[in-house]
């Protein structure tokens, strides 16, 4: 694991680096709380967008507001290719291709008009909070949240599948009781019903109108009700684990790519590369 | 437990037998996933069928689609009851009924028109899934989550009985108080909102009007709240024990009948009587 | 605890005794099982005659039925009374309250017409069908969650408090926000939509419209969605903390007044005094 | 943590004091549970005002018991000041802030007329119903659960900021799926259907009508229906670890700005320096 002294970046490289992509600074603290709020500002801007009234009304100034938002990112992107020890990896790491996409539907939307739906692109960069708080306790208890969701993983797949077979059987019985009458039009659209009655949301777009269809309908969600205790109890017995793979790994979120499980002793990214 | 040594099956039996019913072999787990796909594909089939507007221009295609898979399914199933060791005990167990029953509708709807409704038998087939995971981690994680609920299924049964007389007597209340009007309509159906309301799916089709009735349902919701608590407090604390009896098990599930729990040392199914 | 040996009743009574009060025999275990099944009939005849268009129909063979079994009630509860140790005990205890409100309703229905109401108070005969598994695992098993439950009293009772405050603060909050319109007519019936929402059944008769509703609304639904770990968390830690108390009792339920937690060596009810 | 004995105030001060203030006296907690009552009961007068029928019948009796409790709370209020060790602390600690609150609105009212909105202050009052049980085990099992939520209080806000995500994310996409129609008429708009969807609340208000729609929802639904198992495990989890901290504390709770987690030895809050 020990790998060769790395060649020293440039200075101003080398500084540049650690605000973008570090925040133990104080400048790559403010560069990362600045960058949050511009990433905040430009999806609630994005939704403003949205909504008609508002939009008749500023609408022009919305659209100054994405584009100065847009060229921002466009100049933090081209600054991380610029001080990334390996640019490649970084524009091809999840990551850099949401950092990519969050500037892209702007610009395309000056060749192809109504590209405005690919916009949506640009909520995935919140993910960015999570860097932010990569120091502290943040990334511990983040981790030991995805290290239980990791090592459930299995008996949570088994769970959605039989939850999925259930799903799938009463949907299709229902659309057989209810004779594709009271919304049970097709099988897919009963499937959605299941799936609307066995998680409890309800929302009662269609619901069952005969006694047969009442009575399994409520099997179903008596069964909802008791089975949810499922997920819960594989998780909360993994929580109460004491995890014995989380302190074998070093407290560290890689700038770059957000890997984490890093060797104790690890300096550089097991994945990417880069410099811890 | 140790049984003699089987006769040895004819050469091209033993090795169909191993295709179709295991899945250590590469050409066992080609067979499977193509079953699954199959599966997958012919309740896919009869989903589309279901949807008006699709059946109305490609109905004819379908139903072609969903003969050549009934046929497949035909000839899957022979060959089943050629290769198995006990053919009969092969027929009469669960997954040989649902073979069976999985064919019998499309053959059925020659004879007699609207036969369809029985289709829906077809998609019990994707109980065969599991089997495909049999090896590997999936057994150990799917007999763990069974072996949970087994052990917890007689606090789930007194908690069941709780929950249904709960919902029968403030059932029975909304209807004496919403005086057989605003949906509560009969006892029934007021039970029927009961459970609506009590697994918190409350669709809203039937929904108390009067100032008692929303406070006896109010009384409910909150209830329906805090009981969530016991089957998930069951399930987690079954969880969260070490369970002791799992790893005296064999971890292999028998090929014709799927049972589990079998002694370490077997090397027939205690359930069918199958090689393991 | 000792008691002095009881004066022996005389032999059929004795008998009567064990048929009707207690289930060991193959007789009492016969009597109770009926009993269960003729609660159960009462109860669906009862719901059966609440249905419109069953009652105009077979109305006078459904009150024929219903006679019959609360003839059989009565008989039964007269039994009762006389092989009873202690009748007075008994009849004032919970069960033999109910006991007798079972019967009363039929027969005041001749003299007041109208007094169908009460009939809902039968409903409550199903809690003899626990009585019936008083023995074996259900006993163990029923007692287990009452004791979590117990033992988690006074947390749930804080819970319970803290969500009914907040349920009046937001209440009354969304009353003022959404100005008395959309359904939010009064402070109560704002409370009663908090209540829907927070316990996440979401009927949808009331629907915030306003854009500051929709939002306090969001949140309370997520708390709604976080908080429901409480009361799961409590009762399973309750559950998977072993119970220092329950194997200090004796595992039976009195047979007439049903207490539990009896002394190890006790051989009379430590609530009613009745034999065990 | 010694302080100086303090200096004795005025007899009738400290009979005041230990009669307002705490609750261990006979007399200091009928006060108490007389202030309870009056709270319950003007939180109560506030609500039946809101309801347009009873206020047009009664709506000048219910204003004059307003008043009274109204006034009763104002010398509640001065009393509070009189006699507590530093009236300043008080006033400006969060209970006093309330306390203040409660008796402005009726005030103001006379002044500026619709000032009746300040009025859902008042309902923050049944905070201090906590104060009535501050003794026994209210306190330690109140206690708990602070402590566990406390505890578990990063990896709840990781695990909201995850949910506000994807409620962000699929709120955007089901915006751009439905087209603006359906009731998604704009992003905030679908982000509230999104929260509605997640927490398994759904009203129905909103509900996907496209086939594209009804299938992300699906997702969402499913999701909410397993991620809840996320927050219920952390604080399972929290709630099974036996907590190290809890009885390090002293098990009172300040009688002025109920404070708790005081060193054992404590004679004075930590936060306002009155005498435990």
């Amino acid at each position: 694991m020990e790998a060769p002294s790395p060649p020293l970046a440039v200075g101003w490289k080398q500084k540049a680096y650690s605000v973008i992509f570090e925040s133990d600074t104080s400048a790559g603290r403010a560069f990362d709380i600045g960058l949050l709020i511009a990433i905040l500002l430009s999806v609630l801007v994005v939704m403003l967008e949205s909504v008609r009234s508002i939009n008749a009304q500023y609408g022009p100034y919305l659209r100054a507001v994405e584009w100065l938002f847009t060229g921002l990112f466009i100049v933090e992107y081209i600054a991380r290719l610029l001080v990334v020890r390996r640019p490649l990896t970084y524009a091809l790491s999840l990551l850099g291709i949401i950092d990519f996409l969050a500037i892209a539907p702007t610009l395309v939307s000056l060749v192809l008009v109504g590209s405005q739906y690919l916009i949506v692109i640009r909520t995935l960069r919140l993910l960015r909070v999570f860097r932010i708080f990569k120091l502290g306790r943040f990334v511990g208890e983040g981790e030991f949240i995805v290290l239980a969701l990791k090592a459930s993983r299995f008996k949570i797949l088994v769970f959605l599948t039989a939850v999925l077979t259930l799903v799938v059987v009463i949907g299709t019985m229902m659309y057989v009781v209810e004779g594709g009458q009271n919304g049970f039009t097709s099988i897919p659209k009963s499937i959605y019903w299941a799936i609307v009655t066995l998680t409890t949301v309800g929302y009662g777009d269609i619901s069952p109108v005969t006694v047969l269809g009442q009575t399994l309908a409520s099997v179903l969600m008596i069964l909802g009700y008791a089975i949810i205790a499922v997920p819960t109890g594989i998780v909360s017995a993994q929580m109460a684990t004491p995890s014995k793979a989380a302190p074998m790994y070093k407290q560290v979120i890689c700038h770059v790519c957000q890997a984490t499980e890093h060797n104790p002793e690890a300096e550089y990214c097991w994945r990417c590369g880069e410099k811890l």
